[in-house]
């Protein structure tokens, strides 16, 4: 991989006035087009549907402090961890994904909901301001013995993150109130200082809450717990050695057999290679990201660049898809991405989301917002069906049709974690600081936004992704002088711009794929954007071998995939002729509309198959048109076969 | 598949007189060649090796029946199953490899062992005949409460391989006596008597074992239990369920959910699809042959032909591997052949070659024997290293250079199986009846053996599998008049025959795959075959998808495979030019001297890569050269890629 290039040392302070905040998501309106009804879907069916799972599958019920705890319906795994112990975290997503819908869309209901949730955590919460639920009615003597593998402060940053957003949307402080009584306890229990445990939880999660909350409470003892965390994980003695020591085990024994798995294997400055559990991986590198927002400290930021470079050149699916393997839910080794097989985690890739869009903040750089946008259109998305209520865990590449959207999982850390994005996915549109707006995607919208002391009124007009034409028009009450930093999508080759129907070349502009334009914006200014769309075959690294010899097929950031109910036949058997023509078409009746790709293709047929498996002659190649879908609406429709990566005749 | 072409109707008496019977092993001896040093490595290296592994890997205490049973070095699985209830079928398979090996090459300090080990065995067994080291030292109130899991039969049945082998080779009737007394206890307990539990064990193996005791004894009480064993099996109401009841325990609850990974999920002669866990099903289709061969029930052979051409047709590797899955250590669906991993168990493959042998002699059908023939050349093979003393236990058909042999493993069973293979490889090569000989495989040899009672010593001289010219000489004290049935192997296409220097025509005397030759053969006749072996290109059924656009080598029987070692490269990288000339050439210091394979390829080279894994452009190719070795001799040098199915450019 070639090295990034140096860019000048900066001082802390610059570093900080460089830097960009998030739009509240709730400025952003999605008006119509692509995200307006995936998101309208998630406000009003996932919710909901999310609520009722939760309380069928007796999620809540671990809540009912006063009684006792009913029979385990799940097994406790040899790692000492069943689902159970981290329910908690489960309904603090809900909760988190849930408060933002209301922001906009107050629901009493709803909030009903949550305030009775709230008050069964209030009631339970011990007087020390402990709070989690499977330790408090099943184990208090187990507290805080092992943090290695029962996910303690998962559960509780989960929450956290709840509490925030609710407070947040609804102005309420019930929720927060509690989980700063919870934070407050785990301070007096860890840190830095003698007698406390030097300790961290190995699935992290609750370092990005923490900052979330430090955002709200401007308490620096909410940072410094963040920080203390991230730069205490995989400092020798490894205290997981030590903790397993006192609870009477061999550190040997560890079921992951290397702390790698919780990117504890050593401390978080020296890490070059993304390893482990890919959810925690992701969940680190966010608070990472945030912490060098915050402290303005550049070794984290050239970690996470560090980490960044290894994933995308040597450990990314082409959807946004990431951590191979289901033995450790996460990466093995360099270029190893098999298709069939890939875990792919939903909530990795919703993750791999939270890191880009953090990491554009400090450095404004179009790598990680283009990541941001495959995963928002790919390997995200296709966690969740077009109905907004059934899921996928695992996002393969490739099936030979044993592959089902399941209303519920034994582990449903997924269904949440799609919801939060898609309820908070305002917020990733727009970036600003007093003097910049920057725009990271395009989407049909209207934004209400402040530069500061300014207030711009921006709207969007584009089918984008099934176009690449945008129109953007600004509100301004007075002439307002800034910097407009747009994205140039990593994957056009040549965009058109124009402001006021005056050309500007977006090359000559262009710093890290963002064009900027400087100048004094008038009221009713009007930016016109143009990225053309063609089909394009993707070629994978040679050392991606499952991808040998093979092509994806992308359209804007759409990734595509070949499912067999639309072509009559396995995908696998298809082959494209290199350089055949494959032309778009909108199918206005595909799952509320979509740009499907066209074209020839040969298909390797059986026919004339001997009883053997193997023959000397090369299969027959007869003719046979194929369609291609967007890979995020795969397994929508009836169950069957499906590739993306195809083979190339 | 083509339906296999009807024979006419044979009443069972023309069935039996069609029988052939394999010869004895010893009466063939490898005087030299490629079998010569496999042979001889497996008796001098393996054997002893085999032993001092068992001994130091604790396997040889479970006999110490005086003492109290040592702590557990290997935890009980969640089926209730650990290793150690069936370490009695490690030594079980090893006595029956090493008793192969002794029957020409008598060793006291090998038998000094055995006779220790038999002791013991004697010393443990119950006053009722009952005999599991692990039963009676741990938990003699559950005998017989779990066939399902526990491979409580399954282990007796070794040892009773182990003694029948153990008798032929020594004389020695101690062991048998023993384990006739155990399957005397057996048949008080099981059988369709009432009274009696109407039950079979989950992995079979005793069966094939009781025919080969029934074949020493000639008691029909052994022959009909084990087709008592086999007819019971998958019959309803399941027995499995009975018993699960009886434990108090749910059959809903059975960690593999369905019976069909133990071949039970209906009659045996209902199944026509191969299922379930691999060796456990070669070892009942071969218990079915045997019984077949036994009792002359055609509707047993009719089974087996079906499940044949499942296998044949849609579940086996290139290499004659088999099951592809380590999940249930077996089958999942039709032509689900991933390369990489690859389940393929060596034992699978090892048992592959037991059940086409027999499949032979009731039916001298060269689809058998060429099956028999690849699983030797190839995927069992596979299993043991050149030093006679590493194996695999997966034999997969691709690596990116994690794989490596392994001393000894955590589940032994699949070293003493090659072993008992490679100890009793002459019984292989030929097979008699009164007036025919057989010859199934071609390798440099001398062999005494008897038609009826004429004496035949036929000698082969041959570098098969590394040319394809075969001389067979004839020693016989007077004119005999035999049939002379020779393989033709399945990969020949065009086989040359002369006997005395003149030639016959090998397709028009050719019945399915055996060229027959019917006259009195008098001594010194020669016969001579000549099987050309260009090399080929295989390439897989379409809906073997991992292999599609991919060809396989294969020169003879011999299927060869690319490590990285040979190329300076990963073989993924490689593509093969359609048409590009590939030559053999011997190489005599390769690994004691194999035929190795050479031409042009074109490597994907990433040079010029840039930091993104996916690019539009297609990777750039580059001239190398390549070489082939065959696969059985794969990861015997320095660790590295390793590939079967080469990508075609």
């Amino acid at each position: 991989m070639p090295s990034r290039p140096n860019a000048a040392p900066a001082t802390a302070e610059t570093r900080a006035s460089q830097r960009l905040v998030p739009v509240d998501h709730a400025s952003v309106a999605f008006t119509g087009g692509f995200w307006e009804s995936w998101t309208r879907t998630a406000r009003e069916v996932t919710i909901p549907s999310q609520y009722r799972r939760l309380d069928e599958e007796g999620f809540l019920e671990v809540l009912d402090f006063g009684k006792p705890p009913s029979p385990l319906a799940r097994p406790i795994q040899p790692s000492g961890l069943s689902m159970q112990h981290f329910f908690d975290s489960d309904f603090g997503k809900w909760i988190e994904a849930a408060s933002y819908a209301l922001k906009n869309h107050r629901d009493p209901e709803i909030e009903a909901k949550i305030d009775e949730i709230v008050e069964k955590l209030a009631e339970g919460q011990m007087a020390d301001g402990y709070l989690n639920s499977w330790f408090i009615r099943r184990e208090p003597e187990k507290r805080w013995t092992n943090l290695r593998d029962l996910h303690e402060m998962y559960s509780m940053g989960h929450l956290l993150e709840g509490a925030v957003a609710y407070f947040d949307a609804t102005g309420k402080r019930r929720f927060l109130d509690v989980m700063i009584r919870a934070i407050d306890h785990i301070i007096d229990t860890f840190g830095p200082e003698p007698g406390k445990l030097r300790a961290y939880d190995a699935h992290e999660e609750i370092e990005l809450a923490l900052v979330k909350l430090y955002r709200v409470t401007r308490d620096p003892r909410h940072l410094s717990l963040a920080t203390f965390f991230v730069d205490e994980r995989g400092q020798r003695p490894f205290y997981y050695d030590e903790e397993a020591r006192r609870r009477g085990e061999d550190p040997a024994d560890y079921v992951y057999k290397t702390y790698a798995y919780s990117q504890a294997h050593k401390p978080v400055r020296e890490q070059s290679e993304v390893v482990g559990h890919a959810v925690r991986a992701m969940y680190l590198f966010s608070a990472m990201a945030d912490l060098a927002f915050e402290t303005c400290d550049p070794s984290l930021k050239e970690a996470c660049d560090r980490l960044f470079d290894d994933l995308v050149g040597r450990q990314l699916y082409v959807t946004g898809g990431l951590g191979p393997s289901a033995s450790n839910e996460g990466f093995t080794r360099p270029f190893d991405l098999p298709n069939e097989t890939a875990y792919a985690e939903t909530c990795a890739a919703v993750a791999l989301g939270f890191w880009t869009h953090r990491l554009a903040q400090t450095d404004l750089d179009a790598r990680f917002t283009d990541r941001l946008e495959t995963v928002l259109y790919n390997g995200a998305l296709s966690g969740i069906a077009r109905d907004g209520e059934h899921y996928f865990y695992e996002n393969v590449l490739e099936s030979h049709g044993q592959h089902r959207r399941w209303k519920w999982h034994y582990c449903p850390c997924c269904p949440t974690n799609i919801a939060r994005l898609l309820t908070s996915l305002g917020q990733y549109v727009y970036s600003t600081r007093d003097d910049e707006l920057a725009v990271h995607l395009y989407a049909e919208s209207t934004a209400e936004l402040s530069l500061g002391t300014r207030f711009v009124r921006l709207r969007q007009e584009t089918l984008y992704p099934w176009d690449g034409d945008v129109r953007l028009r600004l509100t301004l009450e007075d002439p307002t002088s800034f910097k407009l930093s747009l994205r140039i999508p990593g994957w056009c080759r040549k965009a058109e711009l124009t402001v006021n129907g005056e050309t500007i070349d977006p090359v000559a502009a262009t710093t890290k794929g963002y064009v900027s334009i400087t100048r004094t914006w008038t009221n009713d200014d009007e930016i016109r954007l143009s990225f053309p769309m063609p089909v394009e075959r993707l070629y994978a690294h040679p050392d991606a071998s499952e991808d040998a010899g093979r092509v994806a097929l992308r359209r804007g950031p759409v990734v595509y995939c070949v499912e067999e109910v639309d072509v009559g036949t396995v995908p696998q058997r298809l082959r494209l002729a290199a350089g055949a023509s494959i032309e778009p078409r909108f199918d206005p009746d595909l799952l509320g509309g979509a740009v499907v790709l066209e074209g020839d293709a040969l298909e390797a047929v059986p026919d004339a198959w001997s009883g053997d498996l193997y023959r000397t002659e090369p299969p027959v190649l007869t003719p046979r048109r194929f369609k291609a879908v967007p890979y995020h609406l795969w397994a929508n429709r009836d169950p069957g076969a499906m590739q993306v990566w195809l083979l190339e005749a």
